[in-house]
């Protein structure tokens, strides 16, 4: 049978989600546990591959197993085994042709930035500090622009190997927060980097070092030499996977158009 | 001349404050960057020695240099070469005399607990994690009884080697938080694990599993293996050393009694 599993991490200690030889992922803690448990290998399959040091507060993947074990009981022996910086929110049995990957419809992230020019001791790996002050209107107004469809080739990196560079942005918003701002962008998918080179150039809005207004031919220049900065990882936060298009339509309205049903790109 | 230095860390990766052989400690931190600056070894002072885990929003302490640098640029250049976790809030100049050990008039601590039965991965070494639901207004009433002058020889650990263990407490109050409590204490100065026992004994109160009616008779009684808990390190904070009786009569009234000038026990 088909389980999928819902986690929440804290990235500051992991070399990203993915297995890499000899590395501290989250894809190796849970295969360790899992190989222990079915004395041999199982795959896990996730909607997402967060980069180093990229937190989750949802995330999703699913593996098959042959063993009888009731959901409640597969998240209590995935706890009790786990390192204190993953968390398992939630297992549930899911029909075996759902697939993580192929039915994720769309992720919500979080950049979270505190703007002070002394240092927050406890924020040093949850949060980005910005040192100047930012116009925070303007890069709410600039952020608007992301929204709808668009080829993201200028926002992602050159290392991206994916060809369709196509993506749909639903909800793209810079919100003032206690101690600085937060970016909450939510889309069908993101390519490597795109959120971290959104951030870097809505921070050069702000500082007043970028119009703003360049966007829609930054966007069809499709180049990445144009936006040089991306913004440090520590700041990220995958927030929501949409596995139900309903989902999505219930939070961003009827016309939502879903486009890319396979993008899994680390961001 | 002597120099008084505010600092803030995160106690996460530190085995405390006071200089343990071949283990990583705030005061190992500073005292590597005085070396390399005067050629010699160079002893910080501090007013307080927090424990392993133990984390602190402000702590002091001075040491004496015969290099003319004006306070900013010291707080410039500790910050450059200290670790991310610890941070230099501000620096000063003070008289020859003065000395954060024996000036220190009292100390503030706070300590923060979550109230849920699932793990909050992004507090674990910052908050502590509490399953079962408490009375935190019976917690804060409990707390009241620690106000005064007491011997707190049942709420410290039995490794303290300090005698005199009598201390005044002017604040003790447990609030209710967006996700849990905290407790706040502010006295002339604390024993070994004394705040964590006291945290210790009030949850077991809020709890319903100690009666609270009973802190009078445990304070006399003077016996530590009648509260056998310390709570975990992780969730103690060192909020504010005083160095002037003034500013503890400003926030507390003018009825305070200054007692213990050189308790520096860990808590």
């Amino acid at each position: 049978m088909r389980m999928l599993v819902k986690i929440s991490y804290h990235g500051g200690k992991f070399m990203g989600f993915q297995v890499q030889h000899h590395e501290r992922t989250v894809q190796y803690e849970f295969e360790r546990i899992l190989k222990r448990m079915h004395q041999k290998f199982v795959r896990i399959n996730p909607s997402s591959r967060t980069d180093k040091g990229v937190h989750a507060i949802e995330q999703c993947f699913h593996f098959d197993t042959h063993l009888n074990i009731p959901p409640d009981k597969w998240k209590y022996i995935f706890n009790s085994a786990l390192p204190k910086d993953i968390y398992v929110q939630s297992v549930e049995q899911i029909s075996d042709d759902f697939h993580c990957r192929y039915d994720c419809v769309g992720k919500k992230y979080r950049y979270k930035v505190y703007i002070d020019e002394e240092r927050h001791i406890f924020e040093i790996d949850t949060k980005v500090q910005q040192k100047k002050p930012v116009d925070i209107k303007k890069m709410n107004e600039t952020a608007q622009h992301f929204l709808g469809t668009h080829d993201f080739t200028s926002f992602c990196s050159q290392k991206t190997e994916i060809q369709n560079k196509i993506r749909t942005i639903y909800q793209s918003e810079v919100n003032e927060t206690e101690d600085g701002f937060e970016f909450v962008v939510t889309g069908s998918g993101f390519l490597y980097n795109m959120v971290r080179v959104m951030v870097a150039y809505l921070i050069l809005v702000g500082e007043g070092k970028r119009s703003g207004e360049e966007i829609h031919t930054l966007l069809e220049e499709r180049d990445r030499k144009k936006i040089p900065f991306t913004a440090p990882a520590h700041g990220l936060y995958l927030e929501k996977i949409y596995l139900d298009k309903q989902e999505l339509v219930n939070e961003f309205g009827t016309n939502i158009e879903i486009y890319n049903k396979n993008s899994t790109e680390n961001v």
